[in-house]
């Protein structure tokens, strides 16, 4: 197996129309294709949804934490680079790097992703797909995985939201991108103009659908570094989620 | 001038990140496609944003009108070509094609785009432009021009919604194809399911900014055929929109 496939490339340029307020790349829009390069590189080496459906089972992102130096810019050419960390019968470390169009390195991110059964929702047993071991690369992503995210008893703020037909995916379960767009939105337009989301970490928890209608709450740490927020449906956690800014 | 450059065309392929729930493009993406292929066709002929900034004037999208046969569906390849019908010293009438993967035609849109002052938001003067007469193409597109659109007095369905981070567009605004999911998020994924969107039109008439409160308001026409709906911000009308639905 060849070392292209071992580390994909997916070379992107950003449109004004995919711009933020910023001009920049929207985080939820980097998780977005960080989604669609997982995509493309498992079928690309054959562990695909396709191959997973055969057998009845589905990838399920799981958690996924990024860390950027900057985003790409309006009308930049930017490359995200994929690689399998390491694998095992349930899951799977798949890691990014991000490049800004002198090829300099802007960032990086870290995914898991679980395989599960389509019908029980229970864990899948991959056991069949070994040859991953020849496609996982020990190139380094020197970001820290993700930490236990503990929200606060008390948020400082909750916000709620009731599930659109625009939030729905392919699956019939809200958009992961979604997810990321509402916890951006708990904070206003001057914060960003002012700061940028350094690092970003989120766990799925559970599934939302159509009119479910969820409390996005928010605390920031005692340190004021960190805000961590929860999506709740009800008493269930549906995601949870830590996002550092910095100032630009 | 080469024929290419009269009719532009931009190629996609449709993946599953991009999907909606009905495993199709969503309106609101074929919007913003829409938007960006207008945008590298303008700036192929000379008129782009860059243009018309060095003269202290913008591009302005003020109606689309969409028929649709069917939509590009999940992993399809398709395309969006798109033409200059008409300009003056104004606006311009930009057509476009949606060719399935096959090659053949699922779909027309027109557009219509107004030029206006930056500051002062008063309508610009094109004459500098008169070259686009050598790009305007006689290609037919043989769906109707948008009808004006009369909302009820007494609107059947009304929600409000606030402006958020993640809608607001690299010039600030509202993002136009948001206009458009807030008014597809009027029926419930049930509709979708059973009734495609075979023409939208959608009349922009003022900008939203981050924190603006609307409402969006919809009823049907009296022969059911249509929703017709409005996004109000106060007194001000901000948007119409006329939605034809056909079963599937």
């Amino acid at each position: 197996m060849t070392d292209t496939v071992k580390v994909y490339t997916h070379n992107f340029l950003l449109t004004a129309a995919q711009c933020n307020a910023q001009r920049e790349l929207a985080p939820a829009m980097l998780v977005q294709q960080i989604i669609e390069v997982s995509t493309e590189h498992a079928d690309a080496i054959g562990v695909g949804f396709k191959n997973l459906a055969a057998d009845g089972n589905l990838w399920v992102l799981s958690r996924i934490a990024i860390e950027m130096k900057r985003y790409p810019k309006l009308l930049e050419n930017y490359s995200l680079s994929t690689w399998v960390e390491s694998y095992n019968r349930h899951f799977s470390e798949r890691n990014f790097e991000i490049r800004g169009s002198g090829g300099e390195i802007i960032g990086y991110a870290r995914t898991i992703w679980v395989a599960i059964n389509m019908k029980t929702r229970r864990p899948a047993n991959l056991s069949g797909f070994d040859f991953l071991a020849d496609v996982v690369s020990d190139k380094v992503c020197p970001i820290d995985r993700q930490d236990k995210i503990r929200p606060a008893e008390t948020p400082q703020m909750c916000h709620s939201y009731t599930f659109q037909v625009s939030d729905i995916d392919v699956n019939r379960h809200v958009n992961s991108s979604r997810y990321v767009e509402l916890i951006i939105n708990q904070m206003d337009l001057e914060t960003y103009d002012n700061f940028f989301v350094a690092r970003f970490e989120i766990e799925y928890r559970r599934e939302s659908h159509f009119g479910d209608e969820v409390e996005v709450c928010s605390s920031f740490s005692s340190d004021g570094k960190s805000l961590v927020s929860t999506i709740n449906h009800g008493d269930t956690t549906v995601c949870l989620a830590r996002t550092v800014t910095l100032p630009r």
